[in-house]
């Protein structure tokens, strides 16, 4: 299964079921989604977790679980789902979440963008910033996300520390940049590296929910040199890579220029190792033509769909369904602050949106059913992160429960429960949230 | 200026300052718009209320506005901007909301909309769901409404009654329909009369909140001779016209091939008394070209843009740009349940996301900026129910409290803390609520 990396990666998590010892059930509605088309739905079922905070089982009677001393937590009527995953949102754009939507995007950048990225050199400023964002976070129900910092390496280290704190799962770029952008932004290559070492040495345990990625902001902000060093660091230390691909045309045109011996935007980044060599997230690829979903497929590059940016910053709208039909994986993304909003539940509403509108001029693109936005948001961006996003046996237990109680249960099945509660419902209804089996 | 109607109408307000009696004083940081390009800010500003319930004065100091007797309700740092208006919404519809987003158009009618709406030849059913609409309407902060009921007359008047006790303003449309719909829903043209005088005669005050509007479902599922009916009792009546136009391809062909003679869509509408005769409402005009734009311009028909449907529902993308450039007016509707949302103001940002899908690909199309968006939820649609929607001399004071203490307020000016309430803030954030004056 694609969704699934067999790519030797020292994140991925090793999964054996000898010597597990089941520590809690929990008994609810469970929906899930194993495959894209349709979720796995059990009315008042068990989800068996083990001491390591994996799924052991799910089952719909209690007496198949075995395990008869084993404590049984009961949410009675309410839904239990995967939680959510985030796989592309800026965290030092927190504060700029909702303003300056007037803007095109290169004054927007300049206004906004960079000048609030500057202030994290400020430490004290990035702790508080850092530490509304992962309440909200937490609060949406997204238990992991691959995040943008800053350049500055202490203020990486902070938002590192915050969610490790928080017990939620994040990989954490410190934001590598040398041209185009402000001087206060901007770092040497040997700067860039010494930092992003100290973070990969820290943060060294491939187990650990918190993890550093090597982020080149994009092509036109980093030189070939820079290039060239993000790349050899994901290598040496084994690490993944998150940057912005195809957002834009104007974008695409300027790596065209800026790297003209690449066949395009995607094999630029390949050349510098940074497109497949080590798992890879591209937020956006609006824009990108066959050969690059080619070269997407070849390195099993995620795409990180961002629709509600893609609308705030006309940047256009992804042909989700192409990637999804050639087989390339997709994960969703709230890419504050060109998205507005941080809940992955109303970006899954974004993205069948978009599908639509596709659909509209070419019927022979179908758009996205309920059941294959959920699974982007949970099974397709949880495999960023290990076996995430899915409650069949061997999965962390990332989960959220849903008491929907006031959207009138009672009138609706439980599939209807569920996609009321995506389209229609907010953080109120989300009453526990768990990260690796740990309650958060 | 073209937002308010000065075509003879019995239920537009006939405001005069004579004799007026200043009632209550409410200060707060007030914004609302008096143009579509800006927004009026006022810190720390006044709004002085007449006892009947319309504004005498907005003033910076409290001391200009003169009666130094009158209450003063201090909202301090909190936000007072008008309320919404939703221009088109189906209440027999709420409790369909957020479900079947994965069926087409054609099924969805047949296996939802049509079975739910027969459910409302039970009074009590209709009781219920129109009072947990209602409720919800509050709870958005939507304080007028132009609204489809069903069939049948008995349910439109407890719809109407209800609204009446909520102390909200509606017009409320008996459906007309007699082809291409179950048996069911189906009235003798002379039965849909008889149940539409009746509401009119009980609900004949113009000055009520509350008032009946003629609603031809739409043309492929009204006979010629039902159609007739309802433009002579709009002009026998003295009665405002809603329903729906240009909203999907199909759609207009099948009207075209229903109505040989018109000239379009509209024009068809028009030939029947239906088309800007009386205050009239079109909801989507996704699809209308540019005779029938000049139609609408003629007639002064307003445009009800239902963002979120014409996503969910694969219709398209309405041009409203180019609307706002011909001086048609525009309103803002939710369209429960082809929308999901029932937030007029989620619908402005998605508003501002279609046209900026539009400018993507057309840069002569300036996308809406958040003042016009604005405007179109508050004085563009306002204008069809009177003078309703800004804080001018002589509007009906229909107007929300926002409290966004958690949303930083202290980091942001005033216009950026209600565009921060309107991307990322909710129902929690709206404190009080007013009508024409009273607190709902």
């Amino acid at each position: 299964m694609f969704y699934f990396r067999n790519k030797k990666t020292n994140f991925a998590a090793v999964f054996t079921n000898e010597n597990r010892r089941m520590k809690k059930i929990y008994r609810a509605n469970i929906l899930y989604t194993k495959q894209k088309d349709c979720f796995e739905i059990i009315e008042d079922g068990y989800v068996a977790v083990g001491d390591d905070g994996r799924v052991c089982r799910v089952a719909a009677d209690r007496d198949s679980l075995g395990w008869p001393d084993a404590e049984v937590v009961d949410y009675k009527d309410k839904l239990l789902i995967p939680a959510m995953n985030d796989v592309h949102v800026h965290a030092a754009q927190y504060h700029n979440q909702g303003i300056a939507m007037d803007m095109e995007l290169l004054p927007w950048l300049e206004h906004y963008t960079f000048p609030e990225e500057a202030k994290f050199a400020d430490t004290d400023y990035a702790e508080r910033i850092y530490s509304r964002f992962i309440s909200h976070l937490r609060r949406v129900g997204t238990m992991r996300a691959a995040v943008f910092a800053t350049v500055h390496t202490e203020g990486t280290r902070r938002l590192m520390r915050l969610f490790s704190e928080a017990g939620m799962g994040a990989l954490v770029g410190k934001v590598a940049m040398d041209r185009n952008c402000p001087d206060s932004l901007i770092e040497t290559v040997d700067e860039a590296v010494s930092g992003m070492e100290q973070l990969a040495t820290e943060y060294a345990d491939p187990q650990s929910l918190v993890r550093p990625i090597v982020t080149p902001r994009f092509i036109p902000s980093c030189t070939p040199a820079m290039l060239k060093a993000c790349g050899e660091l994901a290598s040496r230390y084994g690490l993944p890579v998150q940057s912005h691909l195809s957002e834009n045309l104007a974008e695409v045109a300027s790596v065209h220029q800026l790297e003209p011996d690449a066949l395009g935007y995607g094999d630029a980044y390949r050349r510098y190792g940074l497109f497949g060599q080590t798992p890879t997230v591209m937020a956006h690829c609006v824009w990108s033509d066959a050969a690059e979903r080619r070269l997407m497929k070849e390195g099993d590059v995620m795409v990180a769909h961002c629709p509600t940016s893609n609308f705030n910053v006309a940047s256009g709208m992804a042909p989700i369904r192409t990637f999804l039909d050639e087989g390339i994986r997709v994960g969703l993304g709230s890419d504050i602050s060109g998205g507005h909003d941080l809940s992955i539940f109303r970006t899954m509403v974004y993205a069948i949106q978009v599908s639509k509108m596709h659909y509209q001029r070419n019927h022979d693109m179908p758009f996205l059913l309920l059941s294959e936005a959920f699974w982007m948001a949970t099974k397709g961006g949880g495999s960023f992160f290990g076996r995430v996003g899915s409650f069949e046996e061997g999965y962390d237990f990332d989960a959220l429960v849903i008491d929907d109680h006031d959207l009138y249960p009672e009138d609706y099945t439980l599939e209807q429960r569920l996609e009321r509660f995506i389209y229609t419902g907010d953080d109120r209804h989300i009453v526990h949230r768990f990260c690796r089996g740990k309650e958060v």
